[in-house]
């Protein structure tokens, strides 16, 4: 196979030529935004969707890139393409660039355009989860950043919060690390939303918790709804989920990843994912297989 | 006047070609930890104070990074002489490199370090301010990340904390934004530490407030206990800093800056620094002058 391309700046480059100034504002202080997206059959799954939580996140870091959506499409597809890839994990950057002067940021921005792909297996119904196994979650105690001081919904290159909350499981089997915030309420794991089933309705950390507005969390909603299946926002503690019947965590590339333990604690009376998380996959695979496979 | 030359694993390379992979930590997460330090005549100041900081920062990273001090120590100083510096900004950064796999750090790290420097005026009693007048603080709506969530005494390139304050400076005169916590009592400035000046005694925001542990408001205080001033390390509102006497902001390259203004308000009974933050400057310049001109 060829050497992996990337798309920096509006050209497609060998992968490991692909690199920013030290002085891009990416590098010296996390000042970017970003989207992690996955392409089924060459489109790429709630593209609108990545764009709407994109441009929130630039308008919260006052960054005017000047991209249109389009131009960020085409350099998209064009990256997939050069890399012969129709099933692949996409990674949008824009940071806000070298500019003069330190912290504080200038009006004037020559935004810095990532695009980095990776293949991953086939989606839909005949496809294959990323994942190998369910999810073991652990509570960490690194809380997770409250909107006051970087609102959840921004997503950004800044993700130490995450970064320590995963550098507690090194003494864990956990894969996946659950944050409470300050006042010990639930909100979300480190790169995914967290959803359990209690008394036969679907629950999951309100926006509000914090917790970043996940695509695929969106989608689950959305197909809950569809199908009449009870559905709550709220505030939770991680005691409701480790008695949950079913736990399951999602993210653009996971998916719908079921969980087996929470804290030690095994879920559900059998092992393997509940009735209700496998119900909610099949018909997110479906959903898959008509939208990009059909 | 040559091209300024950056040092960027262990090379020496035209500032224009320093960079690093779309893929380094550093860049995809700001999974880095950094020092901002100056240099007077050759000299790096607070080295080992630096030095202990990023120690620090480090260990909270869990960032093994195997470089001595001493070897920091020779590539910081081959940046000064190949670049004919002798008063400088320094930055210096270590990130944790690319790895494989996604959010989760591995242990095994090949770190990227990148030492950027930039000149600045002679320090000292003979020297010049970086800055060109006193500042004007704003309290700004944004809250500092809290100590559970990411450490202040950890410094990384996760900034977006701080560049939200400054954005919020926008639409005003100020030129440093003045951040609380959660509960409305202040911390520290976007990029610098607070002191205040009531009932003739010297007074500035405990370590747990959280505030970054700066190496000048260190010097500062030691500083002022040598001089038998009156310290206190407390927490205070933004209240008690717009009705003080004097108030003055630090760091690394501001060095001592008197503030004019907090929140539109004038502070102390005539324009200009009060008699406790000339003292203080001038202590602070002598000390300089000694260790580094003498």
């Amino acid at each position: 196979m060829s050497e992996r391309l990337y798309h920096l700046n509006g050209e497609l480059v060998a992968a490991d030529e692909a690199t920013v100034s030290v002085e891009d504002r990416g590098f010296l202080y996390g000042d970017a935004a970003f989207e992690t997206m996955r392409a089924y059959g060459g489109h790429v799954f709630g593209w609108d969707a990545h764009m709407d939580r994109l441009a929130e996140t630039c308008e919260i870091l006052g960054l005017e890139h000047g991209l249109s959506q389009n131009d960020l499409k085409t350099r998209v597809n064009e990256t997939l393409e050069a890399n012969d890839l129709n099933e692949a994990y996409i990674r949008l950057s824009i940071t806000r660039g070298v500019q003069p002067g330190k912290l504080t940021p200038r009006r004037d921005v020559t935004p810095t355009v990532v695009i980095i792909v990776k293949p991953l297996a086939r989606g839909g119904r005949e496809g294959t989860p990323v994942w190998e196994g369910p999810a073991t979650l652990q509570t960490v105690k690194t809380k997770r950043v409250p909107d006051a001081a970087v609102p959840a919904r921004a997503k950004t290159h800044n993700y130490l919060n995450g970064i320590l909350a995963r550098l507690e499981l090194r003494v864990t089997d956990a894969d996946e690390a659950l944050m409470v915030d300050l006042e010990g309420k639930l909100t979300e794991g480190a790169t995914s939303n967290l959803f359990f089933v209690q008394d036969n309705a679907l629950r999951t950390p309100s926006l509000e918790c914090p917790v970043l507005p996940g695509i695929t969390r969106r989608v689950v909603m959305e197909l809950a709804a569809d199908e009449g299946i009870p559905l709550e926002e709220g505030h939770y503690t991680p005691d409701q989920v480790r008695q949950a019947d079913e736990v399951f965590v999602t993210n653009s590339t996971w998916e719908i990843r079921p969980v087996e333990v929470v804290d030690g604690i095994s879920i559900g009376e059998t092992p393997g994912a509940g009735s209700l998380t496998t119900l909610l996959s099949r018909l997110f695979d479906s959903r898959i297989e008509t939208q990009y496979y059909g």
